[in-house]
């Protein structure tokens, strides 16, 4: 009934809309700062990256930029802003973006510090030469554009290997955790409908992946609970009207659950399944990728009934107050997703062939093979393979 | 809907019954400990002293024993154990105890670094002389063995100057909050059933007052409605049978939940009104003090209609599933005092007298004034002191 667990997070939460305009009134933890965004046009577009400028400038911290990161962040990137940060001398780093920006300055202010030019030296898994990140990394400071991955206070990035197509999580250690996470619903409400819907239910599964976990305890319970609930309630409303800023907040806090839930019980193979698909089609979103497996990943976990209450209680979570049966769960989920318009997301659509699903099999549970310790059912090749094979379209 | 919010904890939390005997397997941040127990017997009667010893020796700590710590602990007893920290050449401080014994070696930890030896140079308010704790703390580790202020994840103590009849908080910066925290509920089984309930209810009434505070917001809803359910369900039981180490983990839970309360909502004026009350009677117990006043403080604001669907969740929250009043709060709370025995408590059977009231008015407004502004109705000294009256038995 009790679970142990152990919490540590020592990363400072701001947390509400138009929190950005406080950065300035924050004790920073440096004078030059590496400011981290995507390669995209949204920074720009929508004023958020002149905003964060100016209150850098106001709080008397030098910016050298660095706009180069992707969907997927890949080894390459990070090491071009490890150099960037190295040859600029900059003492701290800030993120301005959603997770794949936020994970990549984490890694990038974690290997600025460290010698060498290869950052795979430091990768933990799979081909990765595993030493340690034992210098004190930059501080970091997180400035989230997006409600999805909680990354903004956790103290690792997952970072793509383009070579050996693997998706490695990088840090894992205290010194990596940011100083500060801003989570500011407003530079929320431009994110458009179909982004905000992959992000969101990432952010959901992140909390019902830690909720029907082994890893699973009080403490997880409260946070992915209350998480799940927020989607529930508010990520239909947030993907119709984006500018509605009290959705936002409500997803954007369930977000940052997902990042506390992922800390103190971690992800299931459900996450570990989809980083295989991703690493192969970069282009695929997570979210988008973790939405096309998700009925059929519960659904195993359901008919092997290794927790049935706990399906029962997210289903009521997500709305059926009355649930009575694990099943119900299925449906509160794809009801979700038919509202928030990703029920017809389809695999074929990125490219992806049924000749490809033994290799993700094996991509899975070699890269990610820890996520797989956590499910309460040990799933076996077969099983795996078989997932992949019912959520194809 | 959306309130703002800073959270800030960077304490490391070890949850779990047997936690005790990983002690010694956590990175220690000194060599030279001063552990600090209560004057009571009980340490060592149950053996919890002698573990404690046991698991740092194995971590290579030597200890210097501090065993002077009274209930509502005193000014001059943690100027004293600051003395023997600096005489000993301590680097770091172990609290084996309660909330006052945690307290006061939090703020031992503070003062043996700084200047002087009147710790009133630094306490914040009242007749203190208000100067900072501007150099870092010793490095502290709390061991809980009682399940009520959830003193273990914060930054401050409550100290009573025993001149002034002042209970002031000293701490609330950074560098005092404690490197661990372990929770073990099975040091609670011991704890008598008497003070099992009073402990508890000091628990629930931290979380109560967070959730009908001014400064409610998602993450404190989030915490306190989690612990007041555990309280509902599990209280009663460990009050009954003091070895249910389910229910001792429960509670043990949701007074940890408690102190993270404290930190991201604070308390309101009921812990104010009973600071003033203990601090001239300081055999009162503090979770009997406001078991005595609690009634009719949250009638206080029900009829004031400050947030009635709140009072109707906490109702739900502990165990009335189809609460609909905002009255039925008290009905719960009235059920759950006489369930764990403590329905009975009179302020005449600690020598309070009715012509002590005004005093405790002025008092508790002038001590702790900062709690009174997080009531969301303004309390006048005449509705202060018409709550202690109806509460005088
Ligand atoms: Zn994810
Ligand atoms: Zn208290």
């Amino acid at each position: 009934m009790t679970k142990d667990f152990r919490w540590f997070d020592p990363t400072e939460l701001v947390f509400g809309p138009g929190k950005l305009n406080t950065l300035h009134t924050l004790e920073m933890p440096g004078k030059k700062a590496l400011l981290v965004i995507s390669d995209g046009k949204s920074a720009r577009a929508n004023g958020s990256l002149a905003r964060t400028e100016e209150q850098l400038r106001m709080a008397g911290v030098e910016v050298v930029l660095f706009d180069r990161v992707g969907p997927n962040p890949e080894k390459p990137v990070v090491e071009a802003g490890a150099r960037l940060a190295r040859a600029q001398g900059c003492d701290m780093v800030v993120a301005l973006g959603g997770g794949s920006v936020m994970d990549a300055a984490k890694v990038m202010a974690a290997f600025a510090v460290m010698p060498g030019d290869d950052l795979w030296d430091y990768a933990p898994g799979a081909t990765g030469r595993r030493k340690p990140l034992d210098i004190p990394s930059l501080p970091t400071i997180m400035i989230t554009t997006s409600a999805g991955t909680g990354s903004e206070v956790d103290s690792w990035g997952v970072i793509t290997n383009p070579k050996t197509r693997e998706k490695v999580g990088i840090g894992r250690v205290r010194h990596m955790f940011p100083v500060y996470a801003i989570v500011d619903p407003e530079l929320m409400v431009t994110v458009p409908p179909k982004f905000t819907a992959y992000q969101g239910f990432d952010a959901l599964f992140h909390n019902m992946e830690g909720y029907i976990s082994n890893a699973a305890n009080f403490m997880g319970d409260m946070i992915q609970e209350s998480a799940i609930e927020k989607i529930g309630a508010y990520l239909e409303r947030a993907v119709k009207d984006g500018s509605d800023l009290e959705a936002r907040a409500n997803v954007a806090y369930a977000n940052t659950m997902g990042g506390y839930s992922m800390i103190i019980t971690g992800t299931t193979s459900e996450h570990g399944m989809e980083h295989a698909m991703s690493a192969y089609h970069t282009a695929l979103p997570h979210g988008a990728g973790l939405i096309m497996i998700s009925l059929e990943y519960f659904r195993y976990f359901i008919q092997k009934h290794v927790c049935d209450e706990r399906f029962v209680r997210m289903a009521r979570a997500l709305g059926r107050r009355d649930a009575e049966k694990p099943e119900e769960l299925l449906d509160a989920l794809a009801d979700l997703q038919r509202a928030c318009g990703v029920d017809d997301l389809k695999m074929s659509d990125y490219g992806i062939t049924p000749e490809e699903l033994p290799k993700f099999v094996q991509n899975a549970k070699t890269v990610m093979a820890p996520q797989f310790t956590k499910d309460r059912y040990p799933m076996t090749d077969e099983d795996c393979e078989e997932i992949y094979r019912r959520s194809f379209r």
